[in-house]
């Protein structure tokens, strides 16, 4: 692809030569010299001395660039189509079951299911349309997978549990464990296990990260809303609503019963106490430990978290304190002199 | 069930028509027309004007509510055994192997032991009776698993390592991974693998959450205690001691030759560092990291870790620092101007 | 073994009895009465008087000892050394393709190579010599794994994803999982999913624990340089730069685009904003939050990540909190009564 067309394909403009061939993309440390880059933030500019790439895209011409620049006013995002240009259409997999896959003769496949090798299909279950149940994926008795969706490739999805369409569920993760539920026993006795005899209902267009875990309700539902999208190693415990369209990212462990408000963002490592809720659109720095609910629209940190004012404030009275100390003990001394 | 019938099985009575019909249990929130839903806590006696339960069970009668109230002492374990009488009785799986599943013609499995669809049991492990072993979960040779344990799809126990009986092992958790031990090498240079040559033994009525890693001692043996419950996602590192009935929330982390006493409770991505011990019936509040020992019996809280009471009063002064600050400066002014 | 042969080869001297025997190796807790035991810390030395070790390594002699001491300056590198010796040599698996396995025609398998049961090797994979695939482990589509590599129980290397020689995957851990990439939509639409075209390269000698994800690139690579070690439950975000022989301990976030330098240690529940860069050999403690650049040698801890003298410092301003208000309020009253 000449830069010219890539502008073109993204309504930017090409300082310099334009007629520049790129072959791929690649970030400015590792791009080779056919490929084009892209300078996300102004203070990387230093390593377009270095680079190799062929071209870069950018917010803003740079004076004195070795290379033509792509100017366009969301890099981020024309990079993005571009490289989804670039990228070779995913080799979709033969529909049909693999012969190392186990289909019970029970379940229900749509039209052009794909069941990869190892793969699982217990008694029950229905698969919609075009969905992809990979390479040593399971799915439970009785639960139902929506159209186009994908388990990567040791998903499990547990029995009973419902997606909906184009939902993917990454590699390893787990949609549908039991809850975490014990009634404490006196000294020396087994804590009881409190039956979950709930389930997981996941909406249309979820992503759901490699390694997370879903737990089933104690009784009613999971629910992880429209177009949420949950990254990896994330722990959703029983009873949990995670409103449409929300983020959270890496790590973050919500106890049972938590709401996670629409559109709302919660960064890595975040706990949350049980029963309490986030409101819409609230945004959650990462580490925070939740143990209040969040009105909507709010930004906290901290742990307990806070308004995020309220912990810049502290954290950097925090660090004024040792010196804080020492004024202090200088006004003591002078009261002690003057008596 | 009619709600009558449902409070003499737990020992309550009702306020209002006790011949109203329930079929199932749900959240107030979830719950439709004939459900009975609970109410946990005072705080969400509002969503009784929204509800559409046919029935709650709450400790005290409620003046004004629409439905009858099942009125009970605790109402949570009342909750959970009425739960137990809906809750179908889970379906279990016919014993035998699995034309799919692969058993190792050295094993020994136990009368009525079920391998479900691509499990594997691996040469010289034993299966005690009745033990489920689900799709795609394996057993790594000469492993002991014991009877009436449920290893859910994806688990896996390694090779060697003990299992009591009655335990759970949660989907896509390890059970025996290799500890972490590298000794540094020079610049340039590898770190050395340690050999972790112990094993792990998992004691009678043990539950290891999904995703959940318990590593293999470098010498000796990782020990889950009788009863012990680990919430998922956690990791437990090599050498590890973890007493009976201690329970453990999600995402928790603990270094190596952790010790946690009989009975504890810690909460969710609380993170140890090693060779610390936490006494027994200790409580540890959620996101703490815990570097020294905890007494037996203690709440401690904060990073590093503390008694949860000064812990408290020190987050209270944090709150109070940006006004103090203030106060100094005024302080200082008055005695210069004095001066 | 004679504790002198042990001796002899560590390079330690034995002080006491030379000729006891020593048949394994046992923490001091757990050692039967033929185990060697060390002493890894002086603060245990009070184990000594209960411990049922047959001889106990250590740096130094221990007078009044009821066993004999090996005594060697480096105790848990001599430990290592002899457990080695004492472990039984790994049963290797036979080469060769298991008949419940699945690989795919066109992938090519080096010499020696074995697929576990349940394991599945798909199109176009090439796997180096010697290679282990344990059982239902999976290697997707075009992946590359290099000579003498051990993939546990599991583990997931998605399609294309390329690994060194001698790389360690533990049991259930995934490697080129899609990077979390979304572009925010308006109210009432679904997040967009940002095209994830790029690759995983994990070069020689890593170790990668159970559970760890290594998500793929938005574009380019993901890296894990050579001989660097990834604990349990690690996640490592797109286009993350992981230096070689770097420790990453368990639970730890790697935000995208984090650049970890060579020979750094990472601490346990780590986290890191993106696209911050940790200098060589720095040290983070667990737990911290890291939010800009760590130069290189230093030692850094809390959230906000801070160098580890100034957080020590503020930690200990902070316990005396509490009483600093009360000085203060007494000054107050003082400069009061003054006026």
């Amino acid at each position: 692809m000449r830069l010219a067309e890539a502008a073109a394909l993204v309504g930017g403009r090409v300082a310099g030569d334009g007629a520049v061939e790129v072959s791929g993309v690649a970030g400015l440390r590792e791009a080779g010299p056919g490929d084009l880059a892209f300078l996300s933030r102004a203070i990387y500019a230093p390593l377009l001395a270095s680079t190799r790439a062929a071209a870069v895209v950018a917010a803003n011409e740079i004076p004195g660039a070795r290379m033509p620049i792509l100017v366009v006013k969301d890099p981020e995002a024309a990079m993005t189509r571009i490289a989804a240009a670039f990228a070779p259409p995913l080799p979709r997999p033969e529909p049909g079951v693999h012969r190392s896959a186990s289909v019970d003769p029970t379940a229900a496949l749509g039209e052009g299911v794909s069941v990869g090798p190892a793969a699982v299909v217990e008694a029950g279950a229905r698969i919609g349309a075009r969905t992809e149940i990979r390479a040593g994926a399971s799915v439970g008795r009785g639960a139902r997978v929506g159209a186009d969706c994908r388990l990567d490739p040791g998903a499990r999805v547990a029995e009973g549990v419902v997606l909906g369409d184009r939902v993917v569920i990454g590699a390893n993760a787990v949609v549908g464990s039991d809850g975490f539920g014990f009634l404490p026993a006196g000294p020396g006795k087994v804590p009881m296990r409190v039956p979950q005899t709930g389930s997981v209902v996941v909406e249309d267009d979820v992503d759901i990260g490699a390694g997370a875990c879903v737990a089933r309700a104690r009784f009613g539902k999971t629910v992880v809303g429209r177009g949420a999208k949950i990254d990896n190693l994330v722990q959703v415990a029983h009873n949990c609503r995670i409103g449409d369209g929300a983020i959270v990212a890496a790590l973050t462990g919500l106890a049972g019963s938590t709401v996670v408000g629409e559109g709302s963002l919660l960064g890595g490592q975040v706990g949350t106490s049980g029963h309490i809720e986030i409101g819409a659109g609230a945004r959650i720095a990462g580490q925070s430990g939740v143990t209040r609910d969040i009105p909507a629209g709010e930004t906290w940190a901290g742990t307990a978290a806070r308004p995020h004012r309220e912990w810049q404030r502290e954290t950097a009275a925090l660090r004024m304190l040792p010196g804080l100390i020492e004024r202090l003990r200088r006004l003591e001394k002078a009261a002690a002199e003057e008596e």
